[in-house]
């Protein structure tokens, strides 16, 4: 499993990712999931994958080749990031299709990812593209998306995440938020990679790699750990009353 | 969906299940999902239940018609918790079994059930019963079992419950795991339930109904957001140093 986070901030957008892969309990492997793309200097993008490693790596493959060779259309002659992202869409599709045909029925090809960036002229744009193609992008109310292994992180992003907070809030925010995803869930691990944009830098940002044990991610867990039981503790007491 | 929970403590066990059923979303009704039987002195059973709405009345319905006529195998008849457990897991597999074999390939009849309680002589038990008729109980690490939308509530499950913890504290515990799920997943919702069974009484013990307005909810609910946003912001900054 995977987990990964974006989010649209008024300010630019922050992207956190794990970095665990696993094909079964005893094939577990370190990848990274945030790819970075060499774009013309009017723009920047961040991808986060989701699902089949070999998918994932074809497509970054694909993209970074029609950037070298200049393909008619590539990341760089995308107009606005939603055709970028249409484009990813499409690229995903044709490569799944290609193992799908191959007619393995346990096999699943699928990826999911989420794709953001700004193209110069415009304002920076988060997208999830779904293993069909198509996709969707974050709103007022549902400033950030997420992949893979979602449900244990996401309580707390719903509590903290405005489109107004700010980006260093938000990037904390997303490692409390990827903590509590690794706790529960086995198949999310460190490496922990944090990347936050700035909206009309068009330069790839800011980036921490968070080892397992970075003194910094020991710190917020421990620290998060212990305030969440004292809020616990001040929650007022059940009072049983007559019913019963 | 549905969320229950169930917590086995040294001093007892404590039940807790939300009462929204649907079958799709313009079909939302409320049922409880906390069953009690009418049963000998010495032993007392709470039955949380998840899934197919026809299946769980089916076999609640089943387990009290065996209690009233007596039939060779019922709740009363059980020497173990465990014994039990199994009776139910052959009733719900029987029951699944009959709509299955309609032929309906879209149809899904499964049910999931928290089971526990205590027959004199022995210590109150927990299990989690499959809708294949197998189960689990608790163990030291693992005192608690979910059913249904389990995740969102997890974390502080996981930080919180220890076997020594108070049967108010786990009390207090469950309502902020079932608020957090609430929170974040629609197909879960009040009224919730609450009760608790405290160990050697034999008795259907405390027992409380949070409807939507509840003024303890609603406490909970806004001191624990509160809390949680204030603990948030005594996390340690970020260091974002020389790398990047």
């Amino acid at each position: 499993m995977t987990y990964c986070l974006g989010i649209a901030l008024e300010n630019g957008l922050v992207f956190c990712s794990d970095s665990r892969t696993n094909a079964g309990v005893d094939q577990v492997s370190t990848y990274s999931k945030m790819h970075l793309f060499k774009t013309a200097e009017d723009r920047q993008f961040v991808l986060l994958s989701s699902g089949n490693l070999a998918t994932t790596q074809a497509v970054v493959m694909k993209l970074k080749q029609d950037l070298q060779i200049e393909a008619p259309f590539n990341l760089n002659t995308a107009r606005t990031v939603d055709e970028a992202a249409e484009y990813i869409g499409e690229v995903s599709l044709k490569r799944q299709a290609k193992h799908t045909e191959a007619g393995q029925s346990s096999f699943d090809p699928k990826v999911t990812f989420i794709f953001g960036g700004q193209i110069r002229g415009a304002e920076p744009m988060l997208f999830l593209v779904y293993p069909e193609g198509n996709y969707i992008t974050t709103s007022v109310d549902t400033p950030y998306l997420q992949i893979g292994e979602s449900k244990y992180g996401k309580p707390i992003l719903d509590r903290v995440i405005k489109p107004g907070t700010s980006i260093e809030d938000a990037a904390k925010c997303a490692i409390v938020s990827m903590d509590s995803t690794i706790r529960s869930n086995l198949s999310v691990g460190p490496p922990i990679e944090l990347r936050v944009y700035e909206k009309d830098t068009f330069e790839p940002g800011r980036y921490l790699r968070f080892l397992e044990d970075d003194p910094y991610l020991r710190q917020v867990s421990r620290t998060w750990n212990q305030k969440l039981i004292e809020a616990y503790r001040t929650l007022p007491e059940i009072s049983w009353g007559d019913q019963g």
